[in-house]
């Protein structure tokens, strides 16, 4: 790959009590997002010791590409209705794979 | 898979004027790890807004093989020495793959 490509772990921090509501959430996001033809990967876990704590774990062929992934339909509808949930701030780290 | 694998963010905060002394000893840590028989995956990522913040993404068999990994000769060796330029703790989030 000649460019490398760019990774991204984003966390949101839900309401542990909201669980229930925020899954079909998720899951219709990432449907939606793996057909996006800049998404390498995209993976949404689980903190085992917080079940609020959910974190995506992201590979872009670009920043144009996550740049099309945060402006897309999908993402505008569904991600303000996941942060209804939230307790605080997501924490995003851009990230790039060195080994 | 039956039993779901163990999975796990693990992240350095080291002093990124000492970035240099501590990839040599990432990359032994590295390719030691994955001759390991329980390790799934093992990347190491470093964050773009941050050179000291370093991030390995992890996949283990089970519990057993992290325990095997953190108990191993060379874990036991490098971390340590890696451990030296830190400027503070780890983070370490263990996760299971919901999506």
């Amino acid at each position: 790959m000649g460019l490398k490509s760019l990774k991204l772990i984003a966390e949101d921090f839900i309401d542990p009590l909201k669980v229930a509501e925020v899954l079909p959430l998720y899951e219709a996001l990432v449907v939606a997002t793996r057909e996006e033809p800049g998404c390498i990967h995209y993976e949404l876990c689980q903190d085992l010791n917080n079940p609020g704590h959910f974190l995506f774990i992201e590979e872009w062929r670009d920043e144009a590409a996550l740049d099309a992934h945060i402006t897309s339909e999908h993402f505008q509808t569904i991600v303000p209705k996941i942060d209804q949930y939230a307790l605080s701030d997501g924490r995003f780290t851009h990230m790039s794979k060195i080994l």
